[in-house]
């Protein structure tokens, strides 16, 4: 698709001095996702690996599990009035044997809160709906191979540079490498983009990997990573109070504040190794 | 409530050492939203200034424009199995002279996303259910005055040096004064809490203000202004695309990157004075 960034003529002013130049933008479009042919939801979204996008958001959600549950993916034509092909529709055909999402909106829309009345409903909720539990996973890390995934990750961010907008997520072995880097305005969205493209490429359960984001660590990005069967979850910034206990109740190492040397272990501390040997 | 932070027993890692301590944690926790007594949405937000962040997120919808469009606000006893209240779920009574909002939960799913089905009929949605224009609005404000705001929200967040993971918005006069600060897990709550605050205040249509935001300035911030009748949004942070789209087509004037005497103005350049006066 080509539209991660939109150049767009802007008024810079540095100290005092006024221009006009030329910025990249990240671009931001809304993209509905069907699901046999029904729309499910819209999310805003950066263009590019919308497939994975649309295939991640069902991975989250529970619908799906392996690639034999997606029959196919496609760009929607025809879903505008003038009948031309947005690019921002993507429809995802189930496997006859996959049961539907729920067919009330109702539902998806708490779903995609990501919580249901209480936060005490919706950790139950995870840990029904995951296909897989994360809480045995053999994975153990030492502190400086994960000191080392900012600036893998940042290295691997070609557009970040130039918008200063986007999300990251990647998606790294228990030996650093790695695996998969989605970018988005929505850091949701670059979740759901790592674990669309690991379905695709049936790699779930995701195992033995972490997870690393460039911003926060709320609830929901935890939540997918349970979803994924992810086990550990580091990012650069702050988590939240309900992403610290959701990562607990479900065995999943939380990691924040990842920054060089430093790093602060939220949940699951055994993982990082050797200070599990050392408790 | 006093529920901003929670304190949390965290592993620390600095340069190979390692230590036990309490950390202090942001808030979050799902709120449902219910428009005379049926459930209309959940929110993952910060506990404090609910009232202000239910009424508010009416005004983003273009429910509500007026104090008396609200008979009243509360929290929902009994709304869990134990019939205890949970401060989770707050119900805003409208007036019966205020249509209610669409009954279709698929309307708000939508309209939640903020966005049509593409951005073009989006944009075209938010023109015709703002019940203010902003494109008339003779604020103007000089850059030195606008390098102020940023030192000016950090100073009023108590909250945020504590825990790292609050957005703010900040509501400013012309003159620089802050007339409401909000804090959030979810940058949106943040100015959903503004909106809520001032139409409780009877201050809209928010004319002559400007809003000036912690993070990135996305599509649904600059909509949020809109339909508050706020001329600019100024942010710390990258716009997206589609946030400066729709700020030109609203007449909205769009600050980003809003650091030290440095800034981006991305739409609405004539109310940044004396530039106007100097295209």
């Amino acid at each position: 698709m080509g539209r991660v960034t939109v150049r767009r003529r802007v008024l810079r002013v540095r100290d005092g001095a006024v221009s006009h130049r030329a910025d990249t933008l990240v671009a931001e479009e809304p993209m509905e996702i069907r699901v046999d042919g029904r729309p499910l939801t819209v999310t805003m979204r950066t263009p590019g690996d919308d497939f994975d996008l649309a295939v991640g958001f069902l991975v989250s959600e529970g619908v799906v599990h392996a690639p034999a549950d997606v029959s196919g993916v496609r760009y929607c034509l025809g879903a505008t009035a003038d009948g031309s092909n947005t690019y921002n529709v993507v429809d995802v055909v189930l496997d006859p044997a996959v049961p539907a999402p729920s067919a009330s909106l109702e539902r998806n829309f708490y779903t995609t809160s990501s919580c249901g009345l209480c936060g005490k409903a919706s950790l139950d909720a995870v840990r029904t709906s995951s296909a897989w539990s994360v809480a045995e996973d053999p994975l153990r890390v030492g502190p400086e191979l994960l000191a080392t995934l900012p600036d893998r990750l940042r290295d691997a961010q070609r557009v970040f540079d130039s918008t200063g907008g986007l999300h990251a997520a990647g998606l790294f072995s228990a030996e650093g490498e790695l695996l998969c880097l989605r970018e988005d305005v929505g850091r949701h969205n670059a979740v759901d983009k790592v674990l669309g493209h690991a379905l695709r490429e049936g790699l779930l359960p995701l195992r033995g990997t972490a997870l690393m984001v460039s911003g926060r660590a709320s609830f929901e990005l935890v939540q997918k990573a349970v979803m994924a069967g992810i086990p550990l979850l580091a990012a650069v910034s702050a988590p939240s109070s309900l992403a610290a206990e959701l990562a607990e109740d479900s065995g999943l190492t939380l990691v924040g504040f990842l920054r060089g040397s430093s790093m602060n272990v939220y949940a699951g501390t055994d993982r990082i190794s050797p200070l599990g040997l050392r408790p």
